[in-house]
């Protein structure tokens, strides 16, 4: 019996792909440092366990389709620190941020639609564009310029009659990116004079670096009729796993829209919504003090790449990922390799190759994206594993051509 | 800014679309007795609710694609006491039953293809379908049969080319009906005739009335091939808000297939998933309790419905919800009248209209489905309600059609 065609055509996502290789790795007893994955080692705050261990409903029960209203409630303070104006009822509670991207992409658009995308982006978004049957149109932005954003002509040249939006994260997985007021001006102003909407992923908010302030799509009030901004409790708090995100706009229809979708499915889990509340009441020292600590990974993971022969790295500003050029012909053929062919004192590293990062083929083909979610420590070990790998690797390459 | 057309056309689930008048109701100080959601009133398990207080991962951290790796080892076990061999790889945890759903239908379908499913059902299946762009094909089952099975050939004329499935629910949402294990083997002959699939949501698997003995299609080896079944932990162990289910078939192409789906969304949410692994130890006594308490409260109102002149409602055999036929015109025009215009000293009920139930339109416009998840002091205040409430929704249509 024949699978779906369209389950045979949908990728495995090349963050986890390479898991089976990693287990066996492990089993050999090789440590690996998981750099494929923007799972943060940082503690989990403290009053979030607290509050999922004084969970104390009788009954885990089905909650609103829309979420806890105490939570919806509660975010509107955490968007005002921001200066940014976000009401309860603008607020979709959704399982992740996964889950209000795939609401936003089938709120807004039919089958065959198109949604512009620069690129690389978010590799899992390939997934929910699929699922909604909706298509990718990539703006490609380059190593060489920071992967910054690509003028706004480029945009303007791939709009449809079937755009349905552009999509954005900032600061931006994989490539640290963060979008300037000016540039969300510029986009804003576009999908408006095309009428279409503007989605931004802004799960990285707190994530800038250098002292770069960040502007939220939220905060153009003119434009707020069509823009839709997604974001999760994942990353900020590291509760990855607890699968908390938003779905927020104040555009009504959307909203109505999308709570159809989420009537569907039921509601979000309950006690991850109660733990997601005791987040917000983190003290904001805890953000300010994990923001420093990536910062200062950020500034080790980019020297150490950038002195391994070969290597080109972008200079992430944002986010915890970067994106790197490797001296190799195919970068998940070596991403393999790493894992089943290699250690060095007993270690290696898991990356996640980045053509699946890029609709366009071939342009990420020798590129990884590294997620620099570990101590300094450890990615110090992973960074010498990269670097010898990286000769091994040409050796064994060497070898096989001649 | 237009929304798409597909979901302008996507369903407000009836179970959940009149909650804006429960809400005012409730606000008008009126009391809401709940019969239109299948949210037990049974407290969960103390152990699941002492695991999730005992939660001992400093990070909430992503987990596996396909699940926490100890509930899918334990799981067996409890497929074991029903004499089902079900191994840890042949599982698949989703993000309730309502997520394995999507994923069967994704896997096994492209857009416009089919699935025969017999009328009523579970009325959140059209917004899955809708979702994956699958129609549902329709066999009826009536109420003055008890909505037994139809024969078996109602459901081969209905097969096409386009056929990827037929979808059952057994005991089923709304009807109470429970499949026997004759049942069960004309269809999967039937399946395995015309080379498709047999899709079971077995959820209510517990809930079976009379002495009557449940037959699982995990039960038909030599067909295991071309089965998938859907579970949940909600109506088991009263954590429907835990959103915890499971995909489950001996094919490995379709785990294989899911897992896409599975890792596009990354994984399931994994407090929730420690809190059913504990769910799993629960003492055998709390499950029996359970059934005879809801078999009392089966009992109970169905006697009473059947008192109220002009009702007709089946006796379900199983799960906890039965379809009444009401003497209205409407009965989604009633439901709102039972929570906007009517109380019966301070109190009313919700019940969920069954138009949306069936695909062929006009069979379920005079039907309701009714959750007995009540206990049987507050089932007898609903009939009260219902029966009042009845009287005087025809005493107001009768004035307005004078």
């Amino acid at each position: 019996m024949r699978m779906s065609n369209r389950i045979s055509g949908f990728q495995c996502s090349p963050i986890r792909r390479l898991s089976p290789f990693a287990r066996e790795a492990v089993q050999r007893g090789i440590r690996v440092y998981p750099l494929n994955i923007g799972q943060p080692d940082i503690k989990t705050p403290s009053q979030v366990i607290d509050a999922v261990h004084n969970y104390d409903e009788p009954i885990i029960a089905y909650g609103n389709s829309e979420g806890r209203q105490e939570l919806r409630d509660a975010l509107p303070a955490y968007y005002k620190k921001y200066g940014l104006d976000v009401k309860s009822e603008d607020i979709l509670i959704t399982t992740g941020g996964s889950e209000a991207l795939q609401f936003a992409f089938m709120t807004l658009c039919d089958p065959y639609d198109e949604i512009i995308i620069p690129e690389p982006y978010y590799t899992n978004v390939s997934s929910f564009a699929n699922i909604a049957m909706v298509s990718l149109v990539p703006v490609t932005s380059k190593l060489e310029d920071g992967f910054a954003l690509p003028d706004i002509s480029e945009f303007e040249k791939k709009i449809t009659r079937k755009t349905g939006a552009i999509l954005l994260c900032s600061p931006n997985n994989p490539t640290g990116y963060i979008y300037s007021a000016e540039e969300l001006t510029q986009l804003l102003k576009l999908v408006k004079k095309h009428d279409i909407f503007l989605i931004v992923d802004e799960v990285y908010r707190e994530f800038c670096y250098d002292g770069k302030s960040f502007s939220s799509v939220l905060a153009f009030p003119e434009y707020a009729d069509r823009v839709i901004c997604v974001d999760s409790f994942s990353k900020r708090y590291s509760m990855c796993g607890a699968r908390v995100g938003a779905l927020i706009s104040k555009n009504k229809n959307v909203l109505e829209s999308a709570l159809k979708l989420a009537q569907a499915r039921l509601c979000p889990p309950d006690i991850e919504q109660v733990a997601a509340r005791a987040a917000l009441d983190t003290d904001d020292s805890y953000l300010v003090e994990v923001k420093a600590e990536y910062e200062k990974r950020r500034d080790f993971i980019v020297e150490g790449l950038q002195q391994i022969d070969g290597v080109k790295c972008s200079c992430p500003k944002g986010a915890f990922y970067l994106v790197a050029e490797l001296p190799v012909d195919d970068a998940e053929r070596f991403a393999v390799f790493m894992l089943k062919d290699f250690n060095l004192d007993g270690e290696t590293v898991m990356v996640a190759p980045c053509e699946d990062f890029y609709v366009t083929k071939g342009i990420g083909r020798r590129q990884v994206r590294i997620a620099y979610v570990l101590n300094t420590h450890d990615l110090a070990r992973a960074v010498r594993c990269i670097d010898a790998g990286l000769q091994a690797y040409r050796r064994d390459v060497l070898k096989e051509t001649i």
